[in-house]
């Protein structure tokens, strides 16, 4: 079974019962037998509870990957604090986001034993290749990033003056791709499960590799060029403006559901949820936002991909009956994650446990890396 | 002996007697007997063997506050390779002179028994600190550093293009001055004998100190904030061109001399110094900058602070005399420090012993400081 999931054809990716399927684009030619074991890292901010949005966006992914890996893959997953202080933390809140986020990791399913799941900032490791990488990227590069324009706009716009320009935000938000960059190829990272926000970072990441390989040589290449893997997951919408991402930080605490959120929580929620106030039900992004994002959310639980053909299971019905469809799926798919995770989260000392061992892994293989990274640039 | 260097008055430094003087500004209101113990700390690049300008400048002063400092206060000297990196640098040549460095400080006189010596590379926690304040800095700080400004105004004249932005510079470049202040807080360093170039730069460390203290609450104060120690050296300039400071990247190699020069190279390049045809030697710097060069390369070296007293010795002789005085004085300086780095060079292994001591001490102090951080930021 597991042999399926990254397998020679589309077709054959679909032959996978989903939650989520995987675009095969980037193993498309290769057969099982060929394929070489995969080293599969991704990363979350420890900033608040996950949402409904960074479940089926992200940690179902996670724990699908970690289901469907060969034996010889490796899956290695943390907990990004250092990238959360590019903006202001409070620090009791930042300490128990951090411990919640590693609760939720083992609650939604990702197993210690078979992934390296860690804290980032228990490996100081990561700032060192970071500070190499920050050697090596232009300036120029970094101000590319639409992510990094967009907290431009963001701060703009706040403010409400046209006039400030980027000397008032701080040198982490510009530089943390380059330590995004670090996170993955001191792993040296054949795959990285990320958002489509993301692409640019990965180029970003695939660019410094390929310099670093050409710049310093040694016994082969130092790092391999990792590859993206996207889902086919649509990003899901916010349940009171359905033009914005669902968003844990949006002030309007309806416009989302939580992974702690009680059955009549996500009812209510999603009862009150923006839609239109058209009849016959269909899947229509553009003109229908609200309703779509619905089906969206349906149909990547149920695992409905022709979100067409789920709209018209909704003939002569309505908004009504999608919503207590969906509230019940969400119910069903959030039950158990939820409860597990109210009983881990209050279990420190396992969780401490979990992510020293998790450190100690993740020391094992950066510091390899970075031996052989230091002997190649003449620090060693 | 040692409790008179940083005494209370102006006077009681001259008692002293020099190879330089220390400004006792910083403490001169702090009697010998008050004096909280002071944490001296600072770091050199290792790019190529140190030249009379370094040794003047920096070393020798660094052994003369390891020799004068009293039993309770610690020194911290650091060879900051991954500074270097900032700069392109060989890979084979840069491993070199990392433990041609470490060479030289055993070489003048630095005590690794007395003093912590290590590469800064050895210690992964300074990028730790350094992604921190990273976060807590914002562009605007570091674009007004006159190092910033001065190394994109000689990326515009090498390019000889008046259209270079920054964007071509990489960003180790523009964010250093954050790792500089990291390298000097997570000793909690009081004390910092640098340059008047770095006085922008321990003004930013300050202020990071300053931040940080006033954000992160705990008991007591984080950071200390770092004092200068300044020297009243005055800055070597080139023997070739003395409108420029002497340079490790000169072109021409007469222009400096290197700590591992013999003493006919002495000669040679001294008698060989861009003076002037002018008569009767006087100390003149603005008129006169090659004669007043060699008077002040004189007076440091033998502790004639006076240095138109010091003219006035050569009334009736004429600038060959005092070059040979001042080829002389050199040689005399430099035979013991070099002949201690020709034997020493060549001792791998106990370089190596010396470095990993080294490390290992600054990491004890690194450890404590980070595990305070990290629990006030909400990392713990």
């Amino acid at each position: 079974m597991s042999s399926r999931v990254l397998s020679s054809s589309r077709s054959q990716c679909r032959l996978v019962k989903p939650i989520l399927n995987y675009r095969c684009a980037s193993t498309r030619n290769t057969t099982p037998e060929a394929r070489r074991p995969r080293r599969i890292l991704s990363g979350i901010q420890p900033t608040g509870i996950p949402h409904l949005g960074n479940y089926l966006g992200a940690l179902s992914n996670w724990v699908k990957l970690q289901r469907d890996a060969l034996p010889e893959d490796e899956l290695i997953y943390t907990v990004v604090g250092w990238h959360a202080l590019t903006l202001p933390q409070k620090p009791k809140e930042l300490f128990k986001s951090r411990q919640d986020m590693m609760a939720v990791l083992l609650a939604v399913g990702l197993d210690p034993k078979r992934s390296i799941i860690f804290h980032q900032d228990h490996n100081p490791s990561h700032t060192e290749l970071a500070w190499i990488f920050n050697c090596m990227t232009s300036l120029g590069q970094l101000r590319r990033m639409t992510t990094w324009k967009s907290k431009l706009a963001t701060a703009r716009n706040t403010k409400n003056e046209s006039d400030i320009d980027e000397s008032l935000l701080n040198a982490g938000l510009l530089t943390y791709p380059v330590l995004q960059a670090a996170d993955i190829l001191i792993y040296r990272a054949t795959h990285v499960p990320v958002g489509d926000d993301q692409t640019q970072h990965i180029e970003l990441c695939r660019d410094l590799a390929d310099l670093f390989n050409r710049r310093f040589k040694g016994k082969g290449s130092m790092f391999s060029l990792p590859q993206i893997i996207k889902t086919q997951t649509k990003r899901i919408l916010s349940l009171r403006d359905p033009s914005a991402k669902m968003s844990k930080s949006a002030p309007d605490l309806n416009s989302r559901i939580l992974l702690t959120d009680t059955a009549p929580q996500i009812q209510a929620k999603i009862r009150s949820s923006v839609t239109d106030g058209l009849g016959e039900l269909t899947y229509d992004p553009e003109a229908r936002p609200g309703t779509a994002n619905l089906l969206t959310i349906l149909g990547a639980i149920t695992g409905q991909e022709d979100l067409h053909a789920l709209a018209a299971t909704y003939s002569g019905k309505g908004h009504a009956e999608l919503k207590t469809d969906t509230a019940d799926a969400i119910e069903e798919l959030l039950r158990g994650p939820r409860a597990e995770f109210e009983r881990l989260r209050v279990e420190t000392a396992y969780l401490n446990e979990v992510a020293e061992d998790g450190a100690r892994r993740s020391k094992e293989k950066t510091d390899v890396t970075m031996k052989e990274v230091k002997a190649r640039i003449g620090l060693a």
